[in-house]
Formats: structure tokens, C-alpha cells, sequence
């Protein structure tokens, strides 16, 4: 597949900082990862991977405090990381979640967003296809264990796996909001809505920018599952199992037989894409609104 | 958009007899209408528009008894109203209803299909094509207060808003009920339902001509709300202003990338839509069915 | 339509078999059947068929013991008795269900795909094609009456008909369980599925290889119906006359209009897809996962 020569280019510039790193999970051995006898945690600033290399499964934790906002080394960090365990025989799955429960993920980064030049603003969107395209297409099972709220960028990371599985709190709401920023879910964002919730709820969830609270996210099924907080992590568990019990090379076939006309629509029009987003998010009117938006939120947290 | 320069013409003749009329409802204060101080009701002989300029909003109201048929004059008094209101920046929402509660609307006028020439027909069909474009695209919000049966392109009406609220009469029932009448719901009705309920929900009720009673209307996803019959109004209101809190800007095209693609389908073969129209509606076995099925509602009513 | 000439020839090579056969229905009164005054049964060696000419309705049983798999016997002895049907005036509907009440249809089979030559897998594939294009388009009223359980190929015969009653018994599993076997579906599957339960539903249940059972089944919409067991073929007779009073013209038209684009997919891309399923069923490991499999069937009827 012809994805992104240019974000991997970035990404082995990236590998310098790629290091291995103590488990978060205490209590549990640490054994050399990636195929090894056992399971070392590894990951990057920004993302840690909890290997267990017998189960074949990984768990990749987003750890980007404090709203794990999808910022260009996020993203790239995250390519890095799955393209790490496809490569890895030892994988053929991965629970994606957030080391910060409460907070999947806030999204795209805003900052990447404001104030820079059109190349950063072509390089961070050719990132977020970049992912998109890999976690869409993934050979691997992902399931996600959506362990806080989730919108825009961050629902779409999870509408991007092969399974979601919400943890049952009121706040944890998940949905494509960007009407409600002013801003327009790309159409390959909307495709992966429809795929999942089809297109009469998708086009209401859009339009109005919704989030759903975990029942309602069930009902529209934006997620497949909601459990109790304390059982994402082991409901994600048992989930994977039953995936990985399917003949892999037949169910990866069949993911791509599904999977493919949708991400083909993006390769056709990739750089096309990349213009829009550059183009739109460069207009004063939107750098205004970000700006102001930016600063209501910093003064929230202040 | 290049729809419909023909049917325009045709409005831009029509627009002699529009005229400001009285108010259908008592006790509202009226007043200048389009962005003025105030509203006052204004429409045309069979549209009636209630605007309400503060809010944003105008009621477009069917007034065509006894059924609210489509015919010519009706389908481009429609087209109008709506051009007008969408070219009037204080308008972003607009609820369409019957001003005949008990009847929302009949569908196709069955007079403009019967024993006239071919010139009318394709002039006919073009009307009809242009009304859905221009409802299915509008840039403002479309609540439709389905105040009474709406079968076929009453049906239709309904679908081409972005919410359906159907008042909870069991009399009042909806659907794309051709082929009960012998006939074929064109393409891009098709397009329209599938859209709304899914491929196999709409495969099922046009092969069959299903009209869905209120709480199957709901449950197969036809309409968004049953309400009790005295608060369809009301509630279009609350829905309404859901819908007008979200930027409007981000929203249109939000719209504009779900329906695009459904839109340019009958925009790519519109002509060949009306030419195949216009054959069917021609045929004697139609002519004839069409005629005998005349005859049986005049006995009715008589 | 240019449906498959080559199994046509095939299927006219096997008429000399085609024979008519005592009714399996005892106590019912045989008659002349093809639009005489009365009904006669007839059928191939494996597909009874029952005809009712007075309601314009054939029942079709599928009959090669133990599990109907679809050898190419059977898939172009269907052909032909749905050919006759459809040339027929006398029947507007058919009720396709199996002889063998406990199983419905086993799918492919597998005795056609292991051990043999290229050019018996095209020909057993083109059969394969031919048979679901002629059922996905027929212009007939297809009702499915799955009396037993129906996986893979099984389940997409049920699903290319208009509709689908599932007799109430746990044991009677239906679904596209291909990946469980270690093969893909393929696209022409993936697509019938889609049409029928929606774009989620359907790339989880594929890339599982579930097969649901009836309360399942029923509500993910892989089954329109699910009746007690006895009640299945009464059912479907009650839904034949529904759908049959439809005027039937127009209801042809309608289920051209929803299923053509689907069927299309595959005419133009036919042979590609014959070349596909032939150099992936001729590959060793393919060829010895079948061997493999088809010995532990065979232990086990031992």
C-alpha cells in the first residue's frame, strides 16, 4: 500500500527519542518484548505499549497529559507504535486506551492548528490521514477501550478499531462534534460515522455535532459495548480473544475486503484533502475562532 | 448550483399572484416580514408563510385542499417560498407543515399526470426534481411537522427535511406507497429512503409500498418523533432551536457533504430521469389505470 | 440480461435427468402443475417443487441428503427449476425451504473444491454466481422458510430472497461463518450481507464467521421473521400473500431498481471473480486445509 511515504520519513526521525520504559503497570513482570520469552513495556514519550507477546496482544496506552490531544508527535509516535507491532510477528492485536482515564483523547491539537505556517498545517493533516489510514486498514484486531470521553479526533480513533467498548460513566461522552467548534468533520471522517452508525444517524450526529452519553452511544451504535468503569480493561481482554480465535489471515482479508473502498476514497484524494484543510484552516475567520476558543480554554484550566 | 434555470423562469411568471395574506393564526401580531421589526405573514395562493424573523425561523404551511396534491402551481409556489426565504439572511430555519391538519400531503397530483401531452409531463417531472434538489440541499434547517398522511411524494416532502415529528394518529400514516398504485418510485426517492432507513428497511417498504402508522414509522426510523397531535408544532419549535444552536456555517456544509452525492446522482441524469418519466406516464396501460384510479376517488368523494 | 450462457448450456445438458416425482406432501392431491387446472410436484433429482398454480405459488425443497450442500449438481438443477418457474406465468411467488427439515443448506461444497482441476473450479464457481444472480434479480417473490440451520452459503441463498422466516429453534444458526473456515467471503457475499443488516453489522459479523441463532438473528436483521417451528411454511404463505398482492409489475421494477447496482458489481468483474476463487482454492495450503477438514467431517458422521 502506497501510504504516506512522507510521515514515515518523519517518523524513523522520530525514533531517536523511542526508548523502552518502565511498565505503569506495577506488579507484573517485565520480560523482553517483541517476540522475546517475555514482555518488557516499551512505547515513546507519547505512547506506552504494554506487550504480552504470549497472548499475541498489546495494549498501547495514550499518554499525552493532559487531554492526550492529538499533536503532530502524538500522532506520529502512535504510526510508529502500530507499524512496530505489525511488523512484529508476535502480535494480532492491540487494545488501543488512555493512560489518563477520564480523557481518551480530546482530538486534533489545536495548537497545531493556530498561528503556524501552511507546511506545518500540510504536515500535521497528512499525520492524522496518515493514522487514520493505518489504524482503518490494520491487519491487527484493535480494540478500543474508550476509558474517558471521546470527541472529534478522539472518537474518530476509536470509530477507526475493530471494536469499542465504553466505560459506563455520564461523562464519558463520545462523538464527532466539530459543527459545535465551527469546524467540518472531513468527509473521510464522516465515511468511517456511516460505516459504523449508517447514514441517517451519522447525518443528525453531524450536522448537530453530537456526543453521546454511554447509553445513548450504545443505542446509535457509536460503541459495542458499555461496562462498568472497573471492567473496560478486562472486557477488552476477553473481547480480543474472541477475535483472535477467527483464522487471522482470512478474518485480515476480509477486515480489507470491507475496509478498503472507504480508505481508497481518501488515497485517491489525499493531497486534494490536505489543500482543503490547509486552505480552510488558514482563513482568518478560523484562526479567529481557534484563538478564542484556545483562550477560553486556558482560562478554564487557569 | 445550476438546478432547475427552467423552472425558475417559470416562478419569476408565477410571481404576479404572490401576495401578502392575512395570517391563519388569530391573535398573532403581524408584521413586516424578511428581516424587518417584525412579521407578517406573507406566501403565495397555495403557500403560506408565517415568519418569525426574531427567531430565524418562518412556517412554510401546504394550502392546496382538500389534499395538498403537487400540482404544477403548488411545486413551484414551494420552490419559491423556499428560494425566498433561503435568500433572506434572516431566515436559517424553516418548518414545513400542512395548514389541513389530517393531511400532510397527498403526493403527486394525479391531474398533472392524467391526459395531458408530453410537453407538460417532462415540465411537470422537471418541478418536481427542482422541489427535491432544493429541499434535499437547502442550506437551512428543515423540521417538518408531518401534521397528517403523507404517502409518496408527500412522503417524499418529509424525508427531503433534516427531522421528521409525526403527530401520533394512527389515521396519519407515511410512506412511498408507488407501487400499491401500480407505479414505481423513481431512483432518487429510492435514494432518499435508503438514506433515511437503511437498504433493506427501504427495500422491503417500497417493494411492498408500506405506509408505516406512527409508531412503526418510528420504529423503522422514517420519522425522528411521534408526538401527541396538539404538540407537533411545539415540539418543532424545541427541535428547531437544537438545530439553529449549532454554527450555522460548519452545519450547511456538514449537510452539504452527506447529501451531496445523492443530489448529483439525479443532477448527473436528470434529463434521462424526465425522458423516462415522461415515457412511463405516457403508456396507455398507465394512462388507463391512472384514469380508472380517478374516477374511484371522485366517486368517493362524491 | 446476459446472465451466465455457459450454465445455462450445462443446465440444459442436465435436463434429461429432470424428470417429475411423487409429492413428498402426502394427502395433497397431485395436479397437472405449470398453469394447468392442478398441481402436480416436479422437480430435479435434488430440488422438489411443489406447485400451487391456483395461488401462483411453487414451494422449492431443496433435497440431497445429509446437509444440501451445493454441489454443482444441485446449484444448477436450482437454476433450471427457478428458470422454469420464472418462464411460467402461472407463478408469481416461490417459497424456497429444504427437504430436510434440521438443515437448511450447508453451503458450498466442499467435495467441489478440493482435489480437482482449475477448470472444474470455474465451472463449479460460475455455477455458484449464477445461481445468486438469478435469485438476488429474480422477478419473482422469493420467501425464504429456513426451516434448519444455514451457514456460508446456506445463509446467502436465504438472503438473496425478499424475505426470511427462521423457525424458532436454537440449533438453527444462520450466517456467513466463512473466516471460522479459514476463507473469505466473498465481495458479492459481503455486499448481499451489507444490503441486508447494514455496513457494521455485517464487517463484524464477517470477519468473526458468526452464525447467529434465531433471536439473533432477528436482531441484527439477518432474518425478517422468526416463528415456532411448526409454523414456518404457514408463515411463509401468509407473507407470499402479502407480498403478492402487490401489484406486480411495479414491485418487479422496484427490486430491479434496489438490487441491479449490487448484481452489476459483479457482471462486471465476473470473470475476475471466477479467477480469483480459483487460483485461492487451488493453493496447497488452502487445498490441505479443506482435506484436513473434510476428514474430521467424515470421522465424525463415522
Amino acid at each position: 500500500m502506497a501510504l504516506a511515504a512522507g510521515a514515515r520519513v518523519q517518523a524513523r526521525a522520530l525514533l531517536r527519542p523511542w526508548s523502552r520504559v518502565p511498565s505503569a503497570a506495577p506488579g507484573r513482570t517485565p520480560a523482553a518484548g517483541g517476540g522475546g520469552p517475555g514482555a518488557r513495556c516499551f512505547g515513546s514519550p507519547r505512547v506506552l505499549v504494554e506487550p504480552d507477546p504470549a497472548a499475541g496482544v498489546a495494549v498501547m496506552k495514550l499518554r499525552k497529559p493532559p487531554v492526550n490531544s492529538l499533536s503532530l508527535e502524538l500522532l506520529t509516535e502512535l504510526v510508529i507504535s502500530l507499524e512496530k507491532l505489525e511488523n512484529d510477528k508476535s502480535f494480532q492485536g492491540v487494545i488501543i486506551t488512555s493512560d489518563s482515564p477520564g480523557i481518551f483523547s480530546a482530538g486534533l491539537d489545536l495548537m497545531e492548528m493556530c498561528g503556524r505556517d501552511p507546511a506545518h498545517y500540510a504536515e500535521y493533516w497528512k499525520a492524522m490521514q496518515e493514522l487514520w489510514l493505518r489504524l482503518y486498514l490494520s491487519h491487527l484486531v484493535l480494540i478500543c477501550a474508550v476509558n474517558g470521553v471521546s470527541p472529534a479526533g478522539g472518537c474518530l480513533l476509536a470509530l477507526s478499531c475493530d471494536y469499542r467498548i465504553l466505560a459506563d460513566n455520564p461523562k464519558y461522552t463520545i462523538g464527532l462534534n466539530e459543527t459545535q467548534l465551527g469546524i467540518v468533520a472531513p468527509f473521510w471522517f464522516a465515511d468511517t460515522l456511516v460505516n459504523t452508525i449508517g447514514h441517517r444517524a451519522a447525518e443528525r450526529a453531524l450536522q448537530l455535532g453530537l456526543l453521546f452519553p454511554p447509553a445513548e452511544a450504545l443505542q446509535v451504535g457509536i460503541v459495542d459495548q458499555v461496562v462498568p468503569e472497573d471492567q473496560v480493561q478486562s472486557t477488552a481482554r476477553s473481547v480480543m480473544a474472541q477475535w483472535l480465535a477467527v483464522p487471522d489471515h482470512a478474518r485480515q482479508l476480509t477486515k480489507n475486503l470491507m475496509r478498503k473502498a472507504t480508505a481508497d476514497r481518501l488515497l485517491k484524494q489525499r493531497d486534494a484533502d490536505i489543500q482543503n484543510f490547509v486552505s480552510f484552516i488558514s482563513r482568518d475567520s478560523i484562526q479567529k475562532s481557534l484563538h478564542v476558543y484556545i483562550e477560553k480554554l486556558q482560562k478554564k484550566k487557569g
